[in-house]
């Protein structure tokens, strides 16, 4: 951690105490209620926020004003809010950051039909802080959603595939994951008025920045102290889900202890109780190093790719933001 | 029906077909497969294709080409194929135009993904056909989805709203249904680059279409030949749904009809064999000419507003188009 980071954080927190602000009084009274109060609901979740900042950093990095972006910022975060909706009823999940999904409070057809206007709306604000680029800024914007998708659906094919490389996980988290935080930069890069050079090289960030966040995800899954991570510990074993570190135990694994592993598979998930056993099976094979190895290389490769990029104070928050994400708890 | 009609439906019938083709085209070899295979099944699922028509349409009239304009008219197929998608999973509904619905040949969670994808595609290929007026062009289209998905929370609350009129039904369907046929003739007419005039013209050629269009249905819903028709007689009453037809005799009616009626919303629909009784009473009540009058109506107002529009072969076939929406079986 470097010695400014206090003077980020700053930055970071009050420029995403604005985007709450304008969260909050974006479909105030709009009609009919019965559609945006479970879109003001979703909204009001919380969370960090990361995808409109990505948005405002990268077009002032790039020379733009936040100011002229936050429309766009707003767009983003309606988006992710929209996979959000829409995932938690495909996993069947029930709480979110410590409320009832939107499905769970309302119901699933409730639930299909606000994801399905914070598409619109995230379209309907987009073109607010566009002009003559408008063009290029709704293509990356819109490429960004069929990637989010498409990865969705790879992520889904998992579940029931049982051939699953590290290359083919990769390729699912750059969709599901990393392309979103790409198009999120490559937006803000355009508003901002980047030549194509910079736009390829956030947009490279923003790549980098998603693949390590998401290997960083499951890491924490098994990692974290479970009052601060919020979630269930070990959860993504409980479900069977092939993340980095099970696909890359199973690829370790030798005897008995492939064997466990393939039971995971083929019982599609372990009980609650079996996870401090799988836990102790990855640390014997040591893929929590080869996890923290794989985040700090992308994190690397995220900072890289900013080196034609001018120094200064928003090239720092951009290193720093990195750091902070590879290092969080939660 | 005017003496040109033949030629007008050749003119229809040839466009459409190219639509079919690049329809067919469109997602061919697209991976993943699991996402673009159900993709492909909704889009082949028929139909009038009467939304890419609009677009084409419209284009031409204020001096465009249907060769500019083809890709916006399959982006509001899309823009279709992704409510039919998501409406039939909130309906329940498991047949539409003779096949499987999407959630019910595969199941509820491709169908949402399958619908998501649609609008993202559908603006991929609404720009294909844009240049500066980009920014103009995709807010109207934006806007339409917003009120597609507006009407669709309207038509959701009817179902427990006992206290509907007539005016709030209007406002239901003009969001549900003919905000979408609006915006098809609105994109069209910006991309054939129309003056703000006829842009205007055009959008409430749209408009009043789609309001002669939806009540027209609930007319075929009670009146068309089962076979013709492809779907059960009497469904919106088995269902009970407050469509026109309903909504105005409930306002006609005295006495034991009322109650007859009011028992109808009490008991959320009909059994099958009570068709027929309400069938009479619509009749007794004269609401079926009501609804005839209401549908003439709106179908002038849809001819009329396109006064200031040149006389041509465009505007015949657009003249023939209102007449044959309002005189069509199914």
């Amino acid at each position: 951690m470097n010695i400014h980071s206090e003077r980020f954080k700053k930055v970071y927190n009050s420029e995403i105490a604005k985007i709450e602000k304008r969260l909050d009084k974006l479909l105030k009274g709009k009609e009919p209620q019965s559609l945006y109060e479970p879109c003001s609901y979703i909204l009001r979740g919380g969370g960090k926020r990361l995808r409109p900042f990505l948005v405002l950093i990268s077009a002032k990095i790039v020379g733009g004003n936040f100011k002229d972006v936050y429309n766009a910022a707003l767009a983003v975060e309606l988006i992710h809010n929209f996979t959000l909706a829409h995932d938690d009823i495909m996993d069947n999940s029930d709480i979110r950051r410590g409320r009832l999904t939107l499905h769970r409070k309302y119901d699933i057809n409730t639930a299909i039909l606000t994801g399905d206007s914070l598409i619109a709306l995230a379209y309907e604000n987009l073109l607010k802080d566009c002009n003559d680029n408008s063009k290029k800024v709704v293509a990356a914007f819109t490429r960004g959603i069929i990637e989010v998708c498409e990865g969705q659906s790879l992520d889904k094919d998992f579940e029931t595939r049982n051939n699953i490389s590290i290359a083919d996980y990769k390729k699912m988290i750059y969709k599901k994951t990393a392309a979103l935080l790409k198009m999120c930069c490559s937006v803000g890069a355009q508003l901002g008025g980047a030549s194509n050079e910079r736009l390829r090289a956030l947009s490279n960030y923003g790549k980098f920045l998603g693949i390590a966040f998401q290997i960083q995800d499951d890491l924490l899954d098994i990692m974290a102290e479970e009052r601060e991570f919020g979630k269930t510990i070990g959860n993504d074993l409980i479900e069977g889900k092939k993340t980095y570190l099970f696909l890359r135990a199973l690829e370790k694994a030798k005897k008995e202890d492939k064997v466990d592993l393939l039971r995971v598979i083929a019982k599609k998930g372990i009980s609650r109780n079996k996870i401090k056993k799988y836990k102790n099976l990855y640390i014997k094979l040591d893929v929590l190093n080869d996890a923290e190895r794989e985040i700090v290389k992308y994190t690397k490769l995220a900072r890289k790719s900013l080196s034609s990029l001018p120094k200064g104070e928003e090239k720092k928050i951009m290193y720093w933001l990195a750091n902070v994400l590879i290092t969080r708890s939660k």
